[in-house]
């Protein structure tokens, strides 16, 4: 017996219906509570170094300066988690149900985000080639677990017989893809400079968006 | 596609609908939830310091009194963002749907609340004119992008034809400049007196409640 | 104008009741977020402190036997916290909308609740008079902002004209306030022993239980 | 009085299944918050150890390295907390209404899972026999309180005249003492070899899938 992840039910089908939105509302939940903690403490962990006793304004203020590349480092984390989360957001709005295989991947997911952070703190501490390296690996991870996440959430089982969210899931895996392999290529980048590939980062919410219009475009409809 | 986002649906409007509820729930719940981690972590942050290993009763007692600055700062920012909080609180209450600019503000915002805790602990300890400069600075920017996010969401597509909600958002837009436009002057009179500036800071419930009175007043109606 | 919080409103009383359900959705929703975060930090504070490099089994094992005044305080506020929210839970069970008053009698007990911690991690670590005051005074207050929180809700505005949910909530308000008795006496004892007041503790559940049935039995119905 | 808490409710059906089913995902929500925190703390704790101002890229990298038996435990706890948060997941959902033994036992099964970045903190930093046992120690209280949870909520007053769901439970109830057996049986594996114990863990699942084959063949219908 299972009641509400997707299966042929004995219960009448508005009950198991309602069984099914009730185990994705969770699923959401869970990945909307992992990800705010994941973003919040990254912000949160930004601290000013233990000054001297009576250190004056002036040092203060030298100290708030050297927390520049955290700054940096830290917006460009949270504008990427924060893109992860609305695509998921918008995405997991056409789920109608979940299998063991999407809760898996999801949670794949969600743990390739949760090492962002880490990355993030390792290069805004040391921001040689290994950090880079290291960032834009994490980044990969979760390009590639997005993708396999989307492909598998463009079943009729779970999104339902409904052209357009297949279309759509299509749409995510490949775009998926294509920022795999745009962290890829950075890595390459970096070995020629880190500061270019750093920069490039950038530029994935541009590429993202003309993948999806390339998508859409010609999509084999 | 889009699954509910607010965009034209070929879908029966009931489930439209349907879906763009579950689009703004569940942005609410990731904003009370990013919001909730902020304010309780910053109580949570306040820790005796390491005392010698057998220090007395005494040693005790004078090392909980000298939290007391710290007890002050997390005591503000408890009410600020709790205020900030419950506003957000009330008006989401009114909107049926999200966009992507809507979202984007959102997070913006969020960004801006989770900085606070950061500003209270520099301020806590150190207290001088940087630090009542960094602390009123946060919360200019937390109250500009308030005013761009209630004013992104006083639109037709968001609230509905709801002329009391649009009325509303103009007003939340109005008080929010307003609140930016105190903490500024804030920052100015922290270059006479730091003191006097942290103490003005209790001033804005009050000038939030007298301008809530004039806008009601005085409306365009 | 005012979309959800107990007022007259204009629209139809369906989508009146609708509103008001979210608001109240939304408020423990929040709290319950905030109280995870607090009973989860506090367990996964207690750390192992670091011991030397190559350190053998049996100064593990006596480092994990020393941390025990530590588990006894965390097992102690994960009672007591999770008591607190297994009321709240209960209670708000009954309300059907919620006014500012309601919002911020209940942000102030979840200023009380975040404070426990605190007073947890300086008993586990001091274990003094002075830190048996502190816990006894934080756990008083959070008794008594509950007393207001549940005199509060209970009014026909807040739970509707149901004479079981306004007894019981005068009924929770006496528990509170017994409860805030109780801690104060337990200040008293433990100028006389520290210990004696530490273990009295454990009997707020009894004590809770006993003062339910004497105010069930003898209520003025 | 009771407001949605299973008891007898003077109200009209409707309202009660209602506000039953508003506890039920009070108490889901409350635990899966608790589950994402501490999933994503501890993935959060994993930290690189501060280096030399000036570190060269290869103590990076070497630093990196010997995080080695962090990723390792931390990635197997992540799997061990995903997987009892995806079996709480699925179970719950059969779950109508809750009581106060349900509540309790939760809160019993959310503390020893939050004791587990503790001890897998602890082996990632010792590794030696009392950290095995400390780990194991834990699993077992974590599927001992799992047991006592799903053997109470086998109740027709808790899922309803489901015998499905009644079944489901039971099996849970004999899958998680199952577990527990098999983390006692690698405590004593752990004073023959360590290593054999610690990978041995990785069996558990299949261990689970193999159990629920049995029971599912071999019920008693």
């Amino acid at each position: 017996m299972d009641c509400g992840m997707a299966t042929e039910s004995a219960d009448s089908p508005a009950r198991s219906d309602e069984l099914d939105a009730r185990a994705v509302e969770r699923l959401v939940f869970f990945s909307d509570a992992v990800i705010a903690i994941i973003i919040t403490l990254m912000v949160l962990e930004v601290r000013l170094p233990q000054l001297p006793e009576h250190a004056g304004d002036a040092a203060l203020r030298s100290a708030l300066a050297a927390l520049g590349p955290k700054y940096h480092a830290v917006l460009l984390s949270f504008c990427v988690i924060g893109l992860f989360w609305m695509v998921h957001h918008r995405r997991f709005n056409c789920v109608l149900r979940v299998d063991v295989g999407v809760v898996c991947l999801n949670l794949m997911f969600l743990l390739t985000i949760a090492c962002v952070p880490f990355a993030t703190a390792v290069m805004a501490e040391h921001g040689g080639l290994t950090s880079v390296l290291l960032y834009a690996g994490v980044l990969t991870a979760a390009s590639l677990t997005s993708a396999l996440l989307w492909w598998s959430v463009g079943r009729e089982s779970i999104v339902g017989p409904n052209p357009e969210a297949l279309q759509e899931m299509r749409i995510a895996t490949l775009m998926s893809l294509t920022s795999a392999a745009f962290f890829i290529a950075s890595m390459g980048i970096a070995f020629l400079s880190t500061s270019v590939a750093q920069w490039s980062w950038f530029l994935v919410f541009g590429t993202n968006w003309i993948a999806r219009e390339l998508y859409t475009r010609y999509r084999p409809q």
